[in-house]
């Protein structure tokens, strides 16, 4: 949890395999691809929900691999320039978004949202908070409802930090006050990241997401999914099969140093959920906004999306 | 936040009555009667969603009213024996809502919870936490969801810790899940106690209730509601009419010495929401199960209910 948020992770992991590669120059060429195949396990492994993990992964092997010839400093360099222009295209990709996002929103609009999808979870600016940013700076914004997205507090602790940094206003509120302000008509448009999107459209994000989005529908708010389309993992069709980490009960109960229940109670903490495709209004990447059907909007994208160009950087 | 729980409320404010009768034994019967209507306002205007405090408080006015000749020595022993019975009052309430709870789980329940009802929200057994002590002693329960409840973390500290000690079986999740657990099929009913019901059934309770309510219809799931007839208020027909304690902003941003947003981060806290009734399944008090439409069924319970029997101490 030193790195967290999709495409940060994916950043993080690219330079993870450049640190693995300086590691290794002194090695035969041979030893030093295993060693990267290696670094690329233990990286993926990591975490197994955000698809950008494994696909950063996959994109710095197929760069060190289409050097299998060269030398080992030299396929080093590459992946130092590859990782570098990985983080450069994710930044692009989240001011994309944000333009494409804010030009969804109507009116000076109130945005409800969930965990934390700016600089601290991107290469920068960030996904459904770069939308925020750039609607606030075309003066689309009035205010910014944030859940402060227990166990791990990230609205609390991350989202609260943006938004005050930069001077966009907002209101801290907890996780159980959601429906609240939306059955009071104060809540316009929900907006969220994603940790994989499915061929068909089903979203993995952090945990307490699917009921957001059944609780937009129920008050008829639109509900939008923020993410590159790196997020987007065409292999898997439905959101069930997306694999859902479990993390330690510890998150759930301390905070700090302070034990917040009895010792020894039972606690479960899935650190994401699915939100099924019907309920999401429109994904927005930096390569247009996707509507439903999803199946067939999503794999256009894909195809002329930074998960093309990045792929290209191999 | 010393006493919470709506019944706990009515009974302690019943008990402040006694102590400023007790405190004013020497005063000339009208000074008396005039310091107990003080204490009452007072003790009123502590708390303004649970209607039980100025139930409880009206109650024991009406005790001190009835003896208003008499010496001040002897009303103060008929309110101390009027709060007694009181609190004896409410803790039958409890068991026979605990049984007519019961009465309506089927199978091996997984009921959901929020909140506080149980022992240390009431005169003992409880409302919400009374039926999952009877469906459980019944044999009817499988487990509990018990939700934390942010900001106060009365799930996490008070209602896991009576359930720990009475060895059912639960497990605590953070607010944000209910809704994940509910699509994986895992909650055959949710139960909540309330703060005030209106004639026509919305039910005012803690913070989440509401978006609990949304959720369950959603996934067609039960939602109950346990409080004995004097939550019940037929003074008052809409939700909308029930005023919403705003509650300080550092419940939220503070938990014991950690702070957990930035300072100066702006905070809505408010302690309840109103849940419509075309959202609860039923109403279970002490006096039988109210089933929609409440507006009839209520009004009938409450002639029979506690509310009347308390009625009747003065």
């Amino acid at each position: 949890m030193r790195v967290r948020g999709a495409p940060a992770i994916g950043v993080a992991a690219a330079y993870g395999i450049v640190l693995a590669a300086r590691g290794a120059r002194g090695m035969s060429q041979k030893a030093f691809l295993g060693k990267l195949r290696r670094a690329g396990s233990l990286l993926t492994g990591a975490r197994p929900t955000a698809v950008n993990l494994a696909w950063a992964v996959d994109l710095m092997l197929k760069v060190a691999q289409a050097r299998a010839r060269r030398k080992a400093g030299e396929i080093s360099r590459a992946l130092e320039g590859a990782a570098l222009r990985l983080a450069e295209a994710d930044r692009a990709a989240n001011r994309a978004i944000g333009r494409l996002g804010a030009g969804l929103m109507r009116g000076r609009a109130r945005i409800l949202t969930h965990c934390n999808t700016g600089a601290l979870a991107t290469a920068g600016y960030g996904t459904a908070l770069g939308v925020i940013r750039t609607a606030h700076r075309r003066g689309k914004l009035k205010r910014v409802w944030v859940d402060e997205t227990r166990p791990y507090m990230q609205g609390a602790r991350l989202t609260a930090w943006e938004l005050k940094r930069d001077g966009i206003p907002f209101v801290l509120i907890t996780d159980g006050m959601a429906g609240h302000f939306m059955q009071r008509g104060a809540v316009d448009a929900v907006i969220v990241g994603a940790d994989r999107i499915t061929a068909l459209g089903d979203v993995a994000n952090k945990i307490g997401t699917y009921q957001l989005a059944r609780l937009a529908r129920a008050h008829r708010i639109p509900f939008y999914v923020a993410a590159p389309t790196s997020t987007v993992d065409l292999a898997v069709r439905e959101g069930a099969a997306i694999p859902i980490e479990e993390r330690p009960a510890r998150e759930v109960l301390w905070i700090g140093r302070r034990r917040i229940a009895p010792r020894g109670t039972p606690v479960a903490n899935p650190a994401f959920d699915v939100t099924p495709r019907f309920l999401v209004t429109a994904i927005v990447t930096e390569a247009g906004v996707a509507r439903p059907p999803f199946a067939r909007t999503l794999a256009r994208l894909v195809r002329r999306g930074f998960a093309r160009f990045a792929g290209s950087i191999g």
